[in-house]
């Protein structure tokens, strides 16, 4: 199957997919008969562009090389003008529009219109970008179902955990009654060593900031706002909460002190930033707050980068998948494994074992 | 979508398998718009069919009634006689033999040849029997690319627990270098008995058979084979491995004593009955053995009737699942699940949100 991709953004994500990519040609090609090529790589001013793929040493090179407006063949344009970077309409196929830039989060913008139109224009979709599905996930599927097109996105809600997926697959036919993960690395690096080697909170957050863990804005961590998005997502995927970001209760961890967590060592607890999705009687009620969790409980084994979730469900009881270490390479990969189920699901796969 | 169900075996699991079908009908029906009918049930002297479905008053009936010969309806035949049993070909069916029976590890029979035999015919399969997967995976799998159809078989490898479903899609893009696992309850529950409350090996296991725990051949648990055959699948289907059951180095759990649990709690290990597949230069190494883990590993932390996995893999590092608890509801809603996945893979699934 031939996949012409659009790729929206070239920071350390999009340059690891490309890597990828091309590291894992000869595989996809053998193991799931997936030819895929890099149509366009999209910017903020324009972009690289080649209509039967841009050759894979140049690829590479542009994954290892400066800012992409520097680099040979760059051409200046609207990022939203889709008609200039969607590849063209070819019999035999499959598009897909890869988003790894960053975006609003109370808007979605520039992204969520982009995507919709690109679906609307028949062109799947795979997002690393969790602002479109935060700010409009109902509307996102709307338009992906009304245009039959794939809306994938394990790699937007703790890429590398494949908590998507498994609600998807692993889970079909059961219910999902709640789901509480240990979604965010910095705050639960803080915790840790916070809880570990009885450091202050200032004082684990500059270390975790020296770790290069903390992202450029650390706020967004330590506030729940990243933990809180990843379980509003979960949940609305999962759960069919149509809840919005406005809609979950959020606590996070700046005011946690040492006396706090070694108030709760003593009763055998540690503290954990957990986003937690209940279904209540005829609605989701979703919250994010440092949580006591005892120390035999998985989550309080979720340490370093890994992230860790649980489903509870009707008929599989309780489920725990704990791993997806952060990372560019992490999200690169779900964004690689999101394109891999993508053409399975378009091609209609037949005669599979698994 | 129509689905036409031929279910070889009534026992518990079966059992279970057709009172699910009927509570979650109108779920399947809204979610997923599937209309699954049960053409025929067949047990080892004959069988019960109805070819527009057999009515859901009736086979919950069924469900809870004693042995299926003695019922209303059950007529004698060869179970291997697929002309009689399976679905007729019919515009717009898909057809699938859902298979809840025992057969023999080295050799598969009697399911083996039917299951293959009904490939060819071509109908789908979902097995919830390890044993035709044990003996012949690599066949099994060949006769079903060959004939364009589906063959899942999630709950035939600790059913309940994903392993399977996390290979082929959540790990999709990955190369697995290593699986290692609890696979097995009642080797689970005899060593945690004898290492928290100091039982003896002798009186563990007379409890864990009290509780209804062990199996009616407890021999398959202890001596680790049920285990072998667990990891021998996942490792054949998930790294190619290519082995046969005589491949895999087992140690069982009678010749464990008190001593030696003892002697690994003062290391800060406790004794797991681990399954482990590795990658090597140019094979895959496969074994069962009690195994000292650190307490902190989450594969010490899968108590009850849970099981744990462990994958290591290239690009997504490692990734641990755990969950489900054992007994014939998990195997049939993993039997459902397949049917699921089966449908939207034989559909083609499109427009689809995950």
């Amino acid at each position: 199957m031939q996949i012409a991709i659009c790729l929206y953004g070239f920071g350390n994500v999009g340059r690891e997919f490309v890597r990828l990519l091309n590291r894992k040609a000869p595989y996809l090609k053998s193991r799931h008969g997936l030819e895929p090529r890099v149509v366009s790589i999209v910017t903020r001013k324009g972009g690289i562009r080649a209509e039967s793929g841009i050759d894979c040493p140049v690829l590479v090179n542009l994954a290892n090389a400066g800012t992409l407006s520097d680099q040979e063949g760059f051409v200046g344009g609207d990022p939203s003008d889709l008609d200039a970077w969607l590849p063209p309409m070819r019999e035999g196929d499959v598009r897909v529009l890869v988003d790894a830039t960053w975006s609003d989060l109370d808007t979605g913008e520039p992204a969520l219109s982009r995507l919709k139109d690109a679906a609307r224009r028949g062109c799947h979709l795979v997002t690393l970008n969790k602002a479109p599905l935060v700010a409009d996930f109902d509307g996102m599927a709307q338009v992906a179902r009304e245009s039959g097109v794939c809306l994938k996105f394990s790699g937007a809600a703790a890429a590398g955990l494949p908590a998507i997926d498994t609600v998807r697959v692993s889970l079909a036919g059961a219910q999902v009654d709640s789901i509480e993960g240990v979604l965010n690395s910095t705050t639960n690096y803080i915790l840790t060593a916070m809880s570990d080697d009885g450091l202050s909170y200032e004082e684990a957050l500059r270390r975790s900031r020296a770790m290069g863990l903390a992202e450029t804005q650390p706020e967004r961590d330590v506030s729940g706002i990243d933990t809180a998005c990843k379980i509003l997502i979960l949940a609305n995927a999962a759960m069919g909460a149509r809840k919005r970001l406005g809609d979950v209760k959020v606590t996070g961890i700046t005011e946690v002190t040492s006396r706090e967590i070694a108030y709760w060592a003593v009763q055998g607890r540690t503290l954990r930033l957990i986003g937690r999705a209940v279904r209540t009687a005829d609605d989701v009620s979703i919250e994010v707050k440092p949580t006591p969790v005892p120390y035999k409980d998985f989550l309080a084994q979720v340490t370093g980068d890994s992230k860790g979730v649980r489903f509870t469900t009707d008929v599989f009881g309780e489920l725990t998948i704990v791993g997806g270490s952060g990372g560019p390479s992490a999200a690169a990969s779900s964004a690689l494994k999101d394109l891999i189920n993508l053409a399975k699901a378009v091609g209609g796969e037949q005669g599979h074992i698994s």
